[in-house]
């Protein structure tokens, strides 16, 4: 791939079901010319996140779906390059939402000015950009867990299960953590602290997490979906909140065999008192100034830690989607653009 | 029954599936004494309410379970025959919780003095009382209906539901009401202003929601499941919130057939932002006084109007309960006992 020419990815069709290689189409085009009063971007890094799965998708969302043969979204961290706006000159670092592209035009409008030197650049698309927030916010929002409750994330080696884990046991609750495989469990037990964690791929996993919540689920962030549903929803109490910010479990498919398990949730929804709260971070773009303020204290004191899993090119980025969909990723996903 | 009796309504068994009179016996046993510190009530008023068919089934909820062999609970209007209690004398009415019996002993704990010429006894366990309360709670802090939304209730000419109804237009949103045949939907359209009613027993009565809705749903107050959900949750808003209160279509029997229901609503929680919350009056407490002094107040102007379905002698309770399942009552069903 030429550095003299814009390298996009592009939607080349619709998954039906699982995400293949074949759905996104790697294009060159010439390095686009910002007009009076725009910016041409440099992408360096991408931020791959369960999300984008939906807008591959063309059905009804709070999101409009990515165009068939349009550039995929994402944010980014850019360099400006050429400007011809006001606000900003070349050489300035700004979060940005360009997508799946090594260059990209913007107006100025939406991004973020960012300090090379106040944290790592991938943070602002990890534990203090979108991840980071949505499991700020989900959780303290929507969950508000208190000293003693016990909370259960799914996904806990993922950028928003690691950080809702650390912020429970900074609030006083315990952690119950959810991942796939030793390494990840190894990880958010010993070095994310949570109090205990459980591999979902166990034979008695439901009874592991069972064990794991002897006075029950008090909050649950649902992230997840799927088999880890199950196992949750009778350990859910009376007054349990479940914010719901992913479903990866089902995003390739809605599988409505078996059991209709509506009523049930309904009738626990009633008698339990149950709160179920899906959310978006835009809902609550008022309490970003106090989760800067917080998390950056949380990561200088060390009670909150992150890791990344950073993929290098940008051409690599459909394959490390397709395998952060099946849990492939340890880590914040990050595609290293330039 | 003779008055020198207590006639009391114990759970003679469980239902399996819909409630039946051999679920009830009626017993006759000597009126009790009250000691020292009690009371002797004489009940004057039974409230039946759908909630009390959760309590006929061993099952884990926020309330225990009626015993079998016990007197049925429920909300009751009383009056103090005799009182070893300092705070009460004989001619005192009072709202109690004694349940299906036409004499109760009570230690004070609970009981709340009426004034039977502030308001009709009967109020107090209807527009002024749980139905009333439930309806105010869980629409304006869960619902929080904004003028121009739409507000969907079924039930609608039942206590809880006409109640949502008048308070959504209150508060500037359409209200939308489900009833069971024209008399009902005549009542709620004419008498109680509801913008639109709609016969859920109409064979196309999903098309006429979706027609009464073209802006979709924004608040769905659901006290009934069944056909009514299947038909209301494809119209939800983004951000539309769900309070529920009841499932009185799915208390008889837990339908685990048909397509599983549940990835569906997961997927538009998340994507639509719903909120899906189960409530009961406990958690409202402290809002007992504003709901007082608002319904009142609307009970004055003639904003909001109730309707009372009146049915005489306490061994009609079973029979009359049997019917509020089925949906045939007519307003804020009432026993007089006495």
């Amino acid at each position: 791939m030429s550095q003299s020419h814009n390298t996009r990815i592009v939607l080349a069709s619709r998954p039906q079901g699982r995400v293949k290689p074949e759905n996104f189409r790697i294009e060159e085009q010439p390095i686009p010319v910002p007009g009076s009063g725009e910016l041409l971007l440099k992408i360096l890094l991408l931020s791959l996140d369960p999300y984008m799965r939906g807008r591959m998708d063309d059905a009804k969302s709070y999101a409009a779906p990515v165009a068939v043969n349009d550039v995929m979204e994402g944010g980014t961290v850019a360099e400006v390059v050429k400007s011809n706006h006001p606000d900003y000159v070349a050489g300035d670092i700004v979060l940005s939402h360009s997508g799946w592209q090594s260059y990209a035009i913007s107006n100025g409008v939406g991004l973020r000015k960012l300090n090379s030197e106040a944290a790592p650049l991938s943070t602002a698309v990890g534990i203090l950009g979108m991840p980071g927030f949505t499991a700020y916010t989900g959780l303290l929002t929507i969950g508000q867990p208190k000293p003693g409750e016990t909370v259960v994330v799914a996904a806990a080696s993922g950028p928003v299960g690691a950080t809702v884990g650390q912020i429970a046991r900074i609030k006083g609750a315990r952690a119950v953590g959810i991942a796939g495989g030793p390494d990840k469990c190894a990880f958010i037990k010993n070095e994310l602290g949570f109090d205990v964690a459980i591999d979902h791929r166990a034979p008695d996993f439901a009874n592991q997490l069972k064990d794991a919540c002897p006075n029950g689920i008090d909050v649950y962030f649902e992230n997840v979906g799927g088999p880890v549903w199950d196992a949750v929803f009778p350990l859910l109490n009376t007054f349990a909140r479940i914010p719901v910010c992913g479903l990866i479990a089902q995003y390739n498919s809605l599988d409505l065999s078996g059991n209709d398990r509506l009523p049930a949730l309904m009738r626990d929804i009633l008698k339990k008192s149950l709160t179920v709260r899906g959310f978006i971070n835009r809902e609550f773009v008022d309490q970003r100034p106090a989760f800067f303020e917080a998390m950056n204290a949380w990561l200088h004191s060390g009670d909150v830690k992150y890791r990344e899993d950073i993929v290098d090119g940008l051409t690599n980025a459909p394959k490390a989607f397709i395998g952060l969909l099946d849990g492939h990723n340890f880590g914040k996903l990050v595609i290293k653009v330039a």
